[in-house]
């Protein structure tokens, strides 16, 4: 922690600062120069939490040099994390593919949806039972009755299911249908639910907050972590800007700055990120040779007739298709698929 | 709603939404351009739900024209609302200061502050004892215990007193202590949560999210009123920009647009708008003068060991001192303080 | 400046560093944490130039201390500066109200509008003779002929005349005929224009970038000051953010961290800030009660036939009835109008 | 265009547009629905130019309809344009590389640069000769000589040569050395500046605005082609948002979005984008699988010295690793490089 002293700061200023500072226990070192003076902080600045240096006399600013994060940071946990499913590992060297409905509509859509991406390649079956809609005047979702055709689906495809939840109950209907825990958009930084989730025991894939900073993300991933579960993927699904052409703009530098900061495992969600089916493809290409992990992709029977989102889902040709055209891409970047 | 062809759109592909929105009990009126044809649709929108014209062949586009708020919206409810929060009034031609701490501390610290703030002139106390904050290292709040402190200070002052919930748990508590429930920026997409406060049966605080539209707004107060609960204040708090002088970017058009589009009250909180404590007082000054309802602002004790949000705390004598240079605005505003 | 070494950075990294910058003729203080080492370069920065110590071995980051703008910088010039524009003086105690069409449309319609304006107690006449317009096809304004109109309209009213610029041409005719020049939001960094303007000798307006922050803003101003022209006036005008109810998002918080950072006045334009007639009034408002020197408002004989912005343009009867109702306002913070 | 009005917009109110609308020599369809009519115009909106609808009596809003741009339009021109720069071809099935330092230095750095890079594989020399800087005290170009060198470059390696232009003198100086025309970010709406390249007879390079819609950027594209000159080739290269893990936030959506709008070749600039030499190579990686038609990278001799953006330009051994990473994708991507 530096602190920046406003120019002609008066030297008791200065000196209240470093007392206060070694009064906690730790060192400050002081820089004096021609316009102004700075002091830098050396040790444990958790002793410091308890005092505002910012709004101490003639303080200009404080200047944080570490990440508030620890147990997401690269810097103290260097090996890239990999995270299990079941038998699907996200991270390291696999590419991982997660595709399915926006919503949980009926047990025949969902059924369908999960044989049809299996045969496509998929890994994982997403779909939604809790609903977060703008509007509540929007389908809200099935809630516990779409968790229980999630399961169904898993037993008969075998392939894992994720399924986001938005409150502690659901939560708790969760951990008992599906087998990996999504926390959504508007939900990064409900940090009751993040905590909740940490201690479900099942992994999470967290989703990127519309207007959250990579930083903000990490810490919203530290609280799952410091609820001891190391099981957490990050999902970018694009920010909001002043841009309208696209539902939201896909931060596709998100993934290389992810992958230098932290070891966790990151995939690109380009249906959300857009919102427009045509857009999907050479997103999806694009997250590939970025970097990304992984794949979340919005398949429907019949989009036309979808209670939430059809416009960016994927009819099953078209999502086969897709895959078809990721592998050798895939390939090229090393990963396995 | 309105359709939006595409250039050259074949003939079948208008006759199939035609049809399309006349099977569903509606009207489809078509307007032939040189360039495009758009097709006007009359009727209730909410039967369309099922159908996802924005993917029919040939459509360029759709164009919502009514909101989708509706008991939220100034068009059906033309008359301004007024909250009750105890013996006080929210809206109209009053204006309310609510102020205190960003965190309850402790009982002293909320009990220094409710006097002071009374005695200065303001009208309802806030706290936070339910913390959402970007790290889990961070004071999370005293939770219940700091609950209890609100409401003896509410006892001894007389104060009405407001309190941010974060989960059904917190609202389950905080409605035995507390005379107003406050839903944070983080939590605005919490539909979950907006529910819940909605059937708490006490009046609720409604911050705008850090990347919420003026609209998606309003549609979140819709899900609290939808549950029957009318008691609702909006309060502007910045939003997310580029801007990194202030912390937040005050959007103090919000005030005009919402008087336009809504009945519900709405207050402004300079504080967390800016960070900075400098500028909350010429903040507070301009929404006034934009025909706010109210002000937030937070005060402190002793701002330099707050252990949130310090710097933009204002002493006791900083607040005595807005108070005394609002009140000849407000009147020449036309409202009572 | 500050330089925040990697974790672990090698001592010879260090040491290298610490080389470069005594090299240079400055001093490096270093101050070894314990996860990371800081160093404070102490001296004249442009020394450093040269070096891009960025991307020197081990280094993490550069955290620059002092602002990059010296002469717009109120640190080094506390009291406000006066800018005069003929016999009308903006900044200090006074209040200043601009006002005109946005575009000069014929010579009837900007003499008739000068009247009024005047009658109403505005100070000094806008008129765009040259407009930069988003579509190649709209109207562009009617160039030096324009011009003449505006000339015209100051010898009859006596207001002082203000003009933007786009170009040295535009520059160059319009030193012959107005009182002030204007440089728009689309030309804050159009830094070959800012240089001219600086050296015509006339006071200018810098109105502030789409997307610009404001210490980019204060860069823009000083290349114009650093050209020996000290009549600057800044003119807030709404930034681009994610906010669809309005055109831009007015910033008010940037008069208050204006009059923090500089010494010029500033100003606010609520008219292309919101883009909607009806909102210009609050903001007005919102802007004298935050602190600014002055406004500025479109207006127009007859909004609905208006070449350029016409919807967010007042008529005479309700600029007369704002410059009533700013009145008392404007007395309550104490300047004269 | 579409006129929405107010619920229980009155009769007269309808008729009067519809007389306006028909009085300008087009067709006014009225749809009358349970809550708003809508009025849709049928015709050639140019000449309802010098109305401004929006606020006549009970409108509420104006929708637009057609794009206002034509020349740059896809749907008017569905064939890919392919821009000759010399014998380099941009466009169609062609990948092709821009690169070279981001301020010429020096002859000895140009020429250096320029055989490396043409070993490497790039296809276009970059070198900017006039450098628009935010702070007045920064490097702003050897101007003239620059261009000399630049000139010089091209004679001894055969690579074309692109600068960037910032006035109307640079442009007369730039005609006479290089072979394409770059218009930076911050000049996108120098309307003027747009004009003149449109004028040069070359080719002209269209970097994307900070803060610019796509809507705005083929608008200003529209600029140039308006003056018959069709050789206009954008160049995506970030755009301004609330993160600041990267320099501004690279929007790869609007490679398949110009794709799917315009006719015109799009390249992207992952070093401006990110501003960090660590992201360039996955970004460029990304733009190549995402569709674009070429990239932009900056490379230096020593870019720990560089006069100019340093941090995020490549060394010649670096970039070279890049161009053969590149090529295997380009070749899945179908293109020849």
């Amino acid at each position: 922690m530096i602190i920046v002293m406003k120019p002609n700061a008066k030297q008791e200023s200065i000196f209240r600062i470093k007392s206060t500072i070694e009064a906690n226990g730790l060192d400050a070192h002081i820089s004096a120069g021609k316009e102004v003076t700075i002091i830098g902080v050396v040790g444990d600045k958790s002793k410091l939490l308890a005092q505002n240096l910012e709004i101490f006399e003639d303080v200009d600013k404080i200047v944080p040099v570490t990440e508030s994060y620890k147990l997401a940071n690269k810097k103290f946990h260097p090996e890239p994390t990999t995270v299990k499913v079941r038998d699907v590992v996200i991270g390291g060297n696999n590419f991982v593919i997660f595709s399915g409905p926006c919503a949980v509509e009926s047990k025949e859509q969902l059924l369908a949806t999960a044989q049809e991406i299996k045969k496509a390649g998929a890994h994982i079956l997403r779909g939604g039972a809790f609903k977060p809609r703008t509007s509540p005047y929007s389908f809200q979702g099935l809630e516990d009755e779409g968790l229980t055709f999630m399961k169904e689906a898993r037993d008969e495809t075998g392939l894992p299911v994720i399924c986001e939840i938005t409150s502690l109950h659901a939560i708790e209907s969760a951990v008992k249908y599906v087998d990996m825990l999504q926390i959504g958009a508007r939900n990064m930084q409900n940090f009751y639910l993040l905590k909740e989730a940490g201690k479900s025991g099942l992994p999470v894939l967290l989703k990127r907050g519309l207007s959250a900073t990579i930083e903000e993300w990490l810490n919203a991933a530290e609280y799952i972590l410091a609820e001891g579960n190391p099981n957490v993927v990050l999902c970018e699904r694009g920010i909001r800007t002043f841009e309208t052409a696209t539902r939201n703009t896909l931060d596709i530098s998100a993934v290389p700055v992810i992958k230098r900061k932290s070891h966790l495992p990151i995939i690109v969600d380009p249906s959300h990120a857009t919102g427009v089916r045509a857009y999907v493809k050479p997103l999806a290409m694009s997250a590939v040779a970025a970097g990304a992990d992984g794949l979340m992709i919005e398949t429907h029977p019949n989009p036309s007739t979808a209670l939430s989102d059809g416009p960016q889902s994927l009819t099953f040709e078209e999502f086969d298709q897709l895959t078809e055209e990721l592998k050798p891409l895939v390939k090229l970047m090393e990963k396995n698929i």
